[in-house]
C-alpha cells in the first residue's frame, strides 16, 4: 500500500493521531482528551481525530496502537489496563466507521516498528525495542518482521520473573522485571535512600524541597547528569536490573541490536552504559559468539503514532500472520 | 526443493545420518562414533555416512544438526562446547567434499523444527519446542518460521536466569535455568534426599543398591511412573522449575504451544502435568489472554535428522535469513 | 524483688498498664489512648495509669514495653517508629515522676519473656517467640535469660532477608521476612488472588461483600478454618515463609521451643502445621540433632504488661546487663 | 578452677593438643594425625596427646574442641561430618582414660570463646566470631556468655539461606551462606572467571601456571593484596555475601562486634574493608541505632586449643548450663 497512513497512539490520558508518509515522516497531527470512561466514546474520539487529518490529507489506511492484548488477526482488543476495552473489535467498528482499511496493534510493538524501520534500529533486522516508562514495554523484531505470537499478544516482556518471591507486580505476578528496571524503580529507589540515607541523597532531596516523596524520575535524571552521587547510584541499580534483562533476552531470541527508549532513556548514556555492561557480562557464551550492540532510541513521542501508521500500510506484505513480506 | 534429503545429527559421541522424505519419514540411517578430538575425522565420518546413505538413495542436499553455535548463514560452527570447532565451516567442506547443497543448524533448532513440521505442533504456526536431557535446551517457531536469531545463536532457553546468584552454570553464568529444570537436576535432587532423608527416598535407594550415587535419572522416571512418593517429588521440584520457565518464554514470545521432549519427557504424563500447573499459575496476564497448550513430543531419537533433512530441503525457501517461504 | 508490679504495654494507638503478682497473673488493668503527638504527655499519660493503680494495690516497681529500641541500659528508647521518641529516657523521668524503680523493655521482647516464664515456654530454657501482628516481631532467651543484645537491640528478627532483592520493606532494606511472613502478607497474598484469580478466591470475595481490598486478616483465618482453599491457599504461603525464617534463626540460635504468636496466630493449628512442616524441612544438618517443638502462644492480649511486669521484678538478678557476672 | 589446662583441637586431618595458663597462653603443644577411621583410635590419640603434655606440666582439665554437634551435656559428639563419630561419649570416655574433668565443645564455639577472652574481643560482651575457610563456622557470645543453644548446636551459621534455591550445599539445604561466602566461594568464583574471563583473570592465571583448576585461594589473596582486578572482584564477591551474613545475625543478635577469623581472614583489611561496607549498608534500622564493629582475628592456628582449654577452667561458672541460675 503506498500513500498516507494515520497512526493514532491510544494512551490512558490522551489519544494523539497524526498523517505519517512512506519514509515515516509525521506530516500533521492532532490530539484528544481519552473519555476513559465510556468505550464507545473513546472509538467516537479516534475517528473524530482520523476525520479532521483527512480534511487536509489524502489517507489510505490507519493503523492503532494501543496499550493492551491485541488478538492474532490485529482486529480486536482483548484487554486494556487503563481502559475499559474487553474483546472490543476495534478494526470492524472504525473501518465501518471511517471506510478505510484498520489494523490494531499494541503500543510496544508500535514503537519498536518505528524504531526498527526509521530510527536507531534502521540498519538491523533483528532487534528488541525496550520501551522504559513508568512500567517496561516491549517489542521485537525478528529476520525484518514483528514478532506477534501466536495469539498476537508477545512481548510482555517487563513481565519476566527477575527475581522469583520478588516484589509484588500489578500484573498478580512476584519479582517482574518492570519492578526492578523500569522508571518507577528508579523513583523508589531514589525515595528509599532518601528515607533512609539523607546524607548520601543530598542532592535529590535539595532538589525535592526536602520531602522524599516529592522526588520524581526527572529529579533523579538531572541530578545524575551533573553526577550527583545518590541519583547515579540509582541508575546503577535499574541499569544493572535492565541489562540482566538484555541478557536473558538475548539468550532467547539473539538480536544483533537492543533500543532503549521511553521516558527513563532520556538519561542517556548515563542509563545505556550502565545496561551495556551488565548485558555483557551476563550474556550467556559471551566469548564465543557476537554480541548485540545497545542503542538510544532516535524517535520521540511520536514513536507509537510512526509505527502504527507503517504498519497499516506495511500490513499487507509484511505483519499480518501468514502472509508474506 | 523436493526430493529426498540427508539429516544428519552429530553429537559429542555418536554421528548419526539418516534419509527423510518430504513426509519426514526417515527411510533409511546408519551411525558412527564421533572422533572427538579430531575436527577433520569428524567431517570425514560425516562425509563417509552420507557417502554410504547415497547408495541406495537419489539424495539431493544434506542439513547437519551440530550442538553449539551456528552463524547466520547456516554456514560456520562458530563454537561447539562438545567438540573442537571453532568458527569452522561445515557448510563450505561438507558441500565441496559431497558436491551437494548442505544447511548446518542448531540441534535443539533441528529437533524444534521437526515437531512443528511433522510431530507435535504440526498444527501449530508458532511454539517453542523445549528438549530435557542432561540440560535445557530449545528452538522457536514462530509464524511458521524457524527463530534463528541475528547471529544465528537464538533460543539458548537454558541459561535464562531463574535465580539470582543461584546454582553455578557450564556457562559462566549463575542460576541458569537448566540448572533447576533439567536431567541433571532431576538427579542432584534425587540424590539429595537419598543422602539426607533416607527414608523418604527409600523407593530410590533400594533401586540403587543403596547407593545415593548410583541414583540415576532411568531410575527416578520408573520409580514415579510407579507412585513412589520421594520420585514424585523430584519431578514436583523439576516440573515446577520448568513450568516457571514456560511462563517467562510465554511473555516474551506468547506461542500457542509448547511441546516438551528430550530424555526426561520419557516420564510421560507425570512431568508434563507438573510443568502445565505451574505454566499456567505464573503466566503473565492470566484471565485476560488464551493460554498455550503443553504437549509431550511426537517425535524420538531420530527427530534431530528429521528436523536438519527437513531444513535442507525447505532452507531455500523459509529458513534461510532474507529469503521467504 | 518480691511483690507486685506494674507492666504496661505501649503501643502507637493504646497505653495499657496492669498489675502483675509473683506468679504472672494480672490483678487490675487500666487503658488510656497514646498521645501520640506529643512525647511528654505520652509519660504522662503512663504515669498516670501507674497512679490509678497505686491506690488500690501496692506496687514495687513498673516495667515498660515499647515498640522501639531501647537501650543496652533499659532506660532511654532511642527510637520508636510509631512515637515521636529519639533518645527518651523513659526510666530517668518516670522513676522520678512516680518515685519506683523502672526498667524499659522492647514489647517484642517483653511477650517473648512472658511466653518463657509463664506461658507456652515455661518449661524451656531456649526458646524464640515470635509476635506475627501486621510485622513480624521476636524476642529470645537462651540459658533462662533474656537475649538483649549488646546495645539493647537484640530480636529485630522480622528483618532478616529471606529474598535478596525482594519486597521492599518499610525499614529500608529489601526481601525482609516480616515482608512475606506476617499478617499484612497474609492479607496482600488473599488480595492479589481475588483480584487476579477470583474463581480461587470465591470464599474470600463473598465475605468481603466482593471488594478484593475490603479483605482482612480476620475474614481470611475465619475461611482458612472453615476449610476454604483459596484461604488455605494464603496460609500455605505465609506458613512457608516462616518455617523458613524459623529455620534460619535454629541454625544460628538452637533453641528447644518455637512460640507463635500475634493476630495471626489467631489462626492456630492452620498456622502452625503449616510453620512446622516446612521448619523441619529446612532445619540444616537434620536428621543428626534433635529438632525444637513448635508451639502456639498461651497468653494474649496481656502478655506485653505480664512480661513487662516480670521484668521490673526480676531485672535486678537476670537481666541487666553486667549484673551478675 | 585455677591452674593450668589442656585444649584439644581435632580436625579431620590433625589432633592438636596444648597447655594453656589462666592468661590464655599456650605453653607447650603436641600434634597427632587423625586416625579418622577409626573412632576409637581418634580418642585414643587424643588421650596419648593428653599425657604427653602432662609429663611436663600440672594439668587441672581437659577441654576438647571438636568439628561436629555437641550435645547439651558438653559430653557426647553426635554427629561430626568429617570423623565417624555418632553419639559418642567423649567426656565419659576421656575423663576415665585421664583421671580429669574434660568438657566437649564445637570447634568454631571454642575458637569464639578464645577471641571473647583473650582476643580481638577481649574488651566486649557480646559479640559473634566468624570462621571463613572452606566453608563458615561461627560461635556467639551474648552478655559474657557463649550460646550454646537448647540442645547444644547453636551458632551453625554458616548454614542460614542466603539465596533461596541457592547453590547446593552439603548440609542437604540450597542457598547455604557458606556457599557464597567461603573460602570455597573464593576458589570457585576465581577459577569461573579464569575459564571464562582469562583476560581478567590473568594475574590469577600466572600464579597458577594457566590452569584455571589449580587456582587456590592463597593465590588470591596473595594476588588481591597486591593489587590484582580478577582478585579483587573475588573479594567483592565474597566480601558482599559475608557483610551481608553479618547484617541477618546483628538483626537477630545486636553484638557489639563481629570478629573475621578462619584462614581466608589473611587477606585482613582486603576482605574486612569490604565485609563491613556491605554489612553497615545492610543493616535493619541503620541511622537509629549503633552500629556494630568489624575487627580481624587475633589469635592464629592455636584458637581452637586455647578457647577449648579456657571452656575446660571456666565452664563451673559461666558456661554449663543450668549450673549458676
Amino acid at each position: 500500500m503506498s500513500g498516507l497512513t494515520v497512526g493514532v497512539d491510544v494512551g490512558g490520558t490522551k489519544i494523539a493521531a497524526g498523517v505519517v508518509d512512506e519514509d515515516g515522516k509525521l506530516i500533521a497531527s492532532t490530539r484528544r482528551e481519552t473519555p476513559a470512561t465510556d468505550t464507545h466514546m473513546v472509538l467516537e474520539a479516534i475517528a473524530d481525530g482520523v476525520r479532521e487529518l483527512r480534511t487536509g490529507h489524502e489517507v489510505v489506511g490507519v493503523g492503532i496502537g494501543a496499550a493492551g492484548f491485541v488478538d492474532a488477526a490485529r482486529a480486536k482488543v482483548m484487554f486494556a489496563p487503563n481502559l475499559a476495552w474487553r474483546d472490543e473489535d476495534l478494526r470492524g467498528e472504525l473501518s465501518m466507521a471511517l471506510d478505510l482499511p484498520v489494523v490494531v496493534e499494541n503500543d510496544a510493538n508500535s514503537v519498536a516498528w518505528a524504531e526498527s524501520r526509521f530510527g536507531a534500529g534502521r540498519d538491523h533486522d533483528d532487534l528488541v525495542a525496550i520501551t522504559i516508562g513508568t512500567g517496561v514495554g516491549g517489542g521485537i523484531v525478528t529476520n525484518g518482521r514483528l514478532l506477534r505470537g501466536g495469539f498476537g499478544v508477545a512481548a510482555e516482556i517487563g513481565h519476566i520473573t527477575m527475581v522469583p518471591y520478588g516484589r509484588r507486580c500489578g500484573c498478580g505476578l512476584q519479582g517482574c522485571w518492570e519492578q526492578y528496571g523500569s522508571g518507577r524503580a528508579l523513583v523508589g529507589e531514589a525515595r528509599e535512600i532518601a528515607r533512609h540515607s539523607p546524607a548520601f541523597a543530598a542532592g535529590l532531596l535539595a532538589a525535592a524541597g526536602g520531602d522524599p516523596e516529592a522526588i520524581t524520575g526527572e529529579m533523579v535524571t538531572a541530578a545524575a547528569q551533573q553526577g550527583d552521587v545518590g541519583a547515579l547510584h540509582c541508575f546503577d541499580e535499574i541499569g544493572r536490573w535492565i541489562g540482566l534483562g538484555l541478557a536473558q533476552l538475548a539468550a532467547v531470541l539473539d538480536p544483533t541490536l537492543f533500543v532503549i527508549g521511553g521516558g527513563v532513556s532520556a538519561a542517556g548514556e548515563v542509563l545505556r552504559g550502565r545496561v551495556e555492561e551488565t548485558f555483557r557480562a551476563n550474556l550467556t557464551g559471551r566469548g564465543h559468539r557476537p554480541v548485540a550492540e545497545v542503542r538510544l532510541a532516535e524517535l520521540g513521542w511520536e514513536s507509537g503514532m510512526v509505527g502504527a501508521a507503517d504498519l497499516a500500510r506495511t500490513s499487507d506484505d509484511s505483519a499480518v500472520p501468514g502472509s508474506d513480506r
